[in-house]
């Protein structure tokens, strides 16, 4: 089984001027990315809209990540929805994609408990049968998965093999890594002290627009230089205020549309795409940090 | 513009033993209702698994339900989904269809914030461009309508006509009522309570059961008789508890099955199905509140 | 055991210029609510500031209720504190002073379980040896009294007679109700929705500013009058709307201070006194409800 | 001003056999600690039991760590109430009996709003004149102190100093840390993570029993260490687990009687005491980790 470790950017998906998804500019943000060092990729999650888009684009979006990596990267590729019928078939196609493995929130909006959570697992990993990611997301979902649910899962699911882990309960990163299982931070401020507790690495959106600085944050961590891992994750805490100021995943596709010289679109509604003013001023405090100048197809 | 008032049955949406939804039945289970004297449904809701069927079975839905109706009850359908375009288009199909008026949670896993929520309502309002009424569900959506937040929806959707309020926040409907809304309680413990805050009648799951129970605490309540509405309301809270010790929707599913002699299967996943043993349970229960014996065309 | 049902204001406790507690100016109020038809009194409660007094001050107020009282309404005094120490201590001075009965709220600050509320509940029941109130407050407790918690606290407490429900868990009002528990709404809103579940009453603080209008509706629900048990419960919930706009406990201080004639000087902090001009204008807004204007002994 | 950072054990406060508290047990465990290296204490706090103390015990409490300090370490002692009043009244006493510091938790069971908080900590600084420490404590106070109020409280209170942050919202510790705050995480599992932010130190009860663990994540962090200061860490998040599992301040009360050859009795009510056979596995399981077996004067 395959080890997935480091800096998994949350990848946009960029849209067309008509709306649909571009696989042009996927491929940019995701080439991007894999020239400056990322470790693997999040895709079609919750930054990447999955749950906005048609199980048909979320399976095509697979493909293309699938494709490009060209073993490169990993890919864990969300399957998640409300029913698991539905996740069943984005799993199953996701595997025949050809990604490494497939993530999934638990069920929303309806709330079955957990015994219809571990089940609903269980069906989506069975039809993939890959390393299965859990995504620990209870600002979305309503849903927090402890210690107790995850070992309810992890004895219900063989194919279980991390999570990422978006919610206020940091300590449990250690307990998860205890139970032997690849817990990824959910959230880009706090790579380096998740480290520290036995995380695998950070999987959140900000890192995309900069991923040199994560990637910066997981060498230093291993050469054991810390003043340089938290000089990184200083400036990753300064990159993340400024998306969160602006909105995700609207910043991200403004920054790299500017940075790649791409179309990456707006959000989905309801989803509210910047205004023409917001656009401009996000471009501007993207240039203070570096982020708004071109990068050529050398220096990427 | 029509008058949503009385009963409306959150009606279950029946399944064929194949998984597929069951227009037999879904006619079987609202034409008992309408012959107790029901006043309207609110269709493909939660209790009617909305999230979990594809937009085509939700737009078959409305079909069946407008068709059934013959204008002798009103139908209120729902048509949220977590993205506008689905719910703009399950409106538009709505509208078409026939029902009274289209209905729709909060977008729910993204929650774009009051603006959001606000235009993703004039979207989808402005698409059927029927009576519009909002579903306040904060245990599945995560979003409270707050007064504040539903002055804004009236000001930005002329069609909003009403809600239905499942939100402990019970004394809003005197204030939702006053904004010249016709607000539903979304529990059946609460329709005679919420009647004397100036609440348009009760939205839930229990009385499509024993439709006559809530029909008499309407009557009794109009009739100025309190002692008969506290009774009838007091039955109704039992047959409520019971539902729940149960589950929703699985107990209605098997209840009316055993009483109107159909086959309503179970809930689809992820909700779990009950056991056998469960079922047998269930029944014998529902036999003690005199729910499971058999409705004959002419008594019904 | 004597009957606890009807309109029990929660009484405020009047403060001197220097800041003590003012038995003249709290005379004044409790026999304004007698003579206007009240049933009894939660004394020194959330409104009343207790947890702001010292315990001797609490003490003192138990035997000015009492003495007050002669014998025509019910007194419950409260005797909540965060340690069991002193909630017994102030319980045993409360029976000898001659209250009716005490409440408590479940200690604050430390959540000690189940187990510890139900020991600190037996403790002070059986220091004062008199009828029981629970004091369920979640919002400033942090605890929820659920129905199993109730049923514990009932088999470890001869004493437990009732509570003050204060949770937006409205429907456990029936549930509390069928364990023979007198369960008072604690929500001035909520009186006449909460008497069709089979409340014993209100218990708030806005009903002392207007005692007549929650005594008019607790006439005419027993006169079995629903319009007019509807028009007494509509203008309770103006004044309750202004009253929350204004604060509370500063609002009945400003208010009975006016219409009474007498000081009933300011909260205590961190309760944060009004402005001269706040004061006016809440002043001038009591006169459009007609709670402004001087009464007199007679008419009192 | 002096600098507060480093490991600040959250003190119990010890009981003799008749209830009151302990000088002589107190001065046992603060000797013992201050032996081992830390470089502070939080006094009377939350494990201390300071809410479940009279006023008077809380100064007595006061005087004999500012006696028994002797200069090598610094105190901050917990001066918190529900009423302002009494706050101001042991931050004098605590400023006079010559500790270091004091601090505060927001008032609590009533929540006056922002502005009353920020007034309640303007005149509990104001009277001891002292480096002020606010108490982040959402669990038990029902208010988070997010940035916007910490910047209020700031402009309102030129004795601001810092805060123990035992919260969820981790990230913040980097915000505060950036406006000029000595921001202690308040969590024994998060001193490694919290430092990598820009932590002051850690407070909180666990440390007591094993000083010497944290005092060696402090040393190892400030030698630039990382994997010796992960396995401090680690065995520091053991103990911890090992004291959640059988109750603070139960625990080190327990571990620390064994370990010193005191008697630091139960906890007063409503926290429950250990039952006998629950201790005697308690100590049982501390031998475990060795902090069951006496130190001797020297080794201390």
């Amino acid at each position: 089984m395959p080890d997935f470790r480091g800096v998994y950017p949350a990848i946009i998906t960029p849209m067309t001027p008509d709306g649909g998804v571009s696989e042009a500019a996927f491929r940019e943000v995701m080439e991007f990315n894999i020239r400056s060092g990322v470790h693997g990729f999040w895709v079609a999650g919750g930054t990447g809209e999955s749950i906005l888009l048609t199980d048909e684009e979320n399976n095509r979006i697979a493909e293309w990540a699938a494709d490009q990596a060209q073993g490169r990267i990993k890919n864990i590729m969300h399957v998640g929805a409300p029913d698991t019928r539905r996740a069943v078939a984005m799993a199953e196609h996701a595997a025949k994609a050809g990604v490494d493995a497939v993530c999934c929130v638990p069920p929303f909006f309806y709330r079955p408990g957990d015994e219809g959570i571990a089940e609903h697992y269980r069906a989506v990993a069975a039809a993939a049968d890959l390393p299965l990611f859990l995504y620990n997301l209870p600002g979305s979902t309503g849903v927090e998965i402890t210690p107790d649910l995850m070992k309810r899962i992890q004895d219900t699911v063989p194919q279980l093999t991390g999570l990422k882990h978006s919610s206020p309960e940091t300590h449990n990163i250690r307990v998860f890594s205890d139970m032997g299982l690849d817990c990824f931070t959910g959230s880009a401020y706090m790579m380096l002290p998740a480290l520290t507790l036995g995380a695998a690495g950070c999987i959140d959106s900000s890192p995309q627009m900069a991923p040199d600085v994560w990637v910066e944050i997981w060498d230093a961590y291993h050469d054991g230089d810390l003043p340089r891992a938290e000089r990184a994750q200083r400036r990753g805490a300064e990159i993340t205020d400024f998306m969160i100021e602006f909105g995700n995943p609207s910043t991200p596709k403004a920054v790299l549309g500017e940075r790649l010289g791409i179309d990456c679109g707006g959000p989905r509604l309801p989803l509210l795409p910047m205004t023409t003013e917001q656009r401009a001023e996000c471009i501007r405090r993207a240039a203070e940090f570096g982020l708004a100048s071109a990068v050529t197809a050398q220096s990427a």
